[in-house]
């Protein structure tokens, strides 16, 4: 089965949840269906509200409330980036414009905000004390990751403080998606927690290789420029590995001294990294914890869903890489 | 009993509602620490979690899940100050300066955020679905109406559309703070409904008595320049019974094509609205919303916080006036 058949399987819901999730704008202003109908046409993979829908169907949630569920992680992600394109001031996100572009920036903070209403509403309708609560420590987790990474000073970044990281920004809202689809099913603690790791897993997987497409796509395919953590000053784990073994690059030395302004070193350094052996030693990063995801799958009942979610995980290390 | 001592009443348990949400900050980033401690230390009467304590202790709600309630309350209010103030570039909020004055735009919005989480967190706190549901849609109803409000057309507001406003901004949360304290009690469906229209009620006489003072008060204490409103072209209830009255007047006109830049012309309007029987209309109208809150709470236990709630309620349209 391959990665666009597992998407397949569960198609319909999909469309479910989109559907769900333009409804939240009924009785609001206009702009707001506008602004969810646009946020909703740029596409993107669904991977979220998709790795949400398999675990809860493997584990026969309420399909209503998984649709809720599914739709409420994917607007708080959705919200996130509202929030956070404003904020790096980006003008494309998956090759169409952001909505920071056609709006203020007073409305884009507002939409951000009604979206974030509207996930917290949705997360609500599971009927689920549990879920609200682990709904809104993952929104909290998320701000307060990205408030530590504004904080924070420029320099070399720790494996631990990137890990850190990537768990806030990635990692948590896959957690909550698997480990609230089993909370919805009537499954016991055991599996509740190997839904929870298996969302952890391939969370951090899937961060680490969007970090490494950041250094080896082109624009085009990533709809962004190449090496814009490194432009922004963001360490990721295939710069952290290019340093380890490059301590003396002049590019580098250039760097960190906070100069990330000079295009012609930063093209240079981001183009060694993605030449060197650190892109390979990040895949296999991700590729162990996609591993552990596979090995935590097989608690489970053997059923389709199981076959997807593990074709899902491993699609996360070879999408378009 | 006067003002002070109803809001004494329960100083003890407002102090609970404080340290709370400090507590939220627990565990995270220091600045978010810092920005708690900042937007708590501007004072304010604290009136929302004063109310839903009222309310909440006077039907019997379970202490523990009520200061979770108010501090919830207090939190998305105070959320919405934060990107408000973002929004408007208001340098000052009750006197102290406004967070955006000291953190960078994406800092102001990221504390927002993680404001709304914390409050998200405390709401769910309650371990009531009910109240989760409430709270998420006061908060969609709040920013729906901001977003109203920022693509409107100016020109002179109607009546209607005025009330929708207000209610949108101020009265809806009055009204869930009220409404989900009953609702932590086990009262019926008659009490619910009775504190649901007391709380609306008052939040709507809070919002008219605000929009009177800001005709009326001197900078120095609202902490912000009078007649601000209508310096963001926002048409308030004073302004709507004094165009009615006087159609003419030719500051108006200038206002009414837009040009809002005329210093000398709209403080000239403005101290002609202060000084006309606008003044007293409105407050008229926000003694009927008062009354309206007196007569409700007749159905409640006669008890000492009925008292204070009745005290309250005359309170809001005599403060400071």
């Amino acid at each position: 089965m391959n990665q666009v058949q597992t998407f397949e399987l569960i198609q319909d819901r999909i469309q479910l949840v989109e559907e769900r999730i333009i409804a939240q704008s009924d009785g609001h202003h206009p702009e707001l269906r506008a602004a969810l109908s646009h946020l909703l046409s740029s596409g993107g993979k669904r991977i979220r509200p998709t790795v949400t829908l398999l675990m809860g169907e493997m584990l026969e949630a309420d399909p209503d409330k998984l649709i809720n569920l599914a739709a409420a992680i994917e607007m708080l992600h959705t919200a996130t980036l509202v929030h956070d394109d404003l904020i790096d001031g980006a003008l494309l996100r998956r090759g169409i414009p952001t909505l920071n572009t056609q709006w203020t920036p007073a409305a884009t903070v507002l939409a951000g905000d009604f979206i974030f209403a509207c996930a917290a509403k949705l997360a609500s309708e599971t009927n689920s004390v549990t879920v609200m609560q682990m709904f809104a420590e993952t929104l909290s987790i998320i701000v307060n990751g990205e408030i530590t990474q504004l904080f924070s000073n420029w320099g070399i970044s720790h494996r631990n403080d990137y890990l850190k990281r990537i768990y806030a920004k990635t990692a948590s809202l896959f957690e909550v998606a698997t480990l609230a689809a089993a909370v919805l099913s009537n499954f016991g603690e055991d599996i509740r927690e190997a839904a929870r790791i298996y969302g952890y897993q391939i969370g951090m997987a899937f961060q680490i290789v969007d970090d490494v497409l950041d250094f080896t796509s082109e624009q085009s395919t990533v709809g962004k420029p190449v090496a814009s953590d490194l432009r922004q000053g963001l360490i990721t784990l295939p710069a952290i590995y290019y340093f380890d073994a490059h301590p003396d690059d002049p590019d580098l030395q250039l760097l960190l001294q906070g100069n990330n302004y000079q295009e012609e070193s930063l093209t240079r350094l981001a183009h060694a990294i993605s030449e060197s052996g650190a892109i390979g030693e990040a895949m296999n990063e991700a590729s162990q914890y996609v591993d552990r995801a596979l090995e935590v799958l097989k608690v489970f009942p053997k059923k389709p869903e199981r076959q997807s979610l593990e074709d899902l995980a491993k699609y996360i290390v070879y999408r378009d890489y």
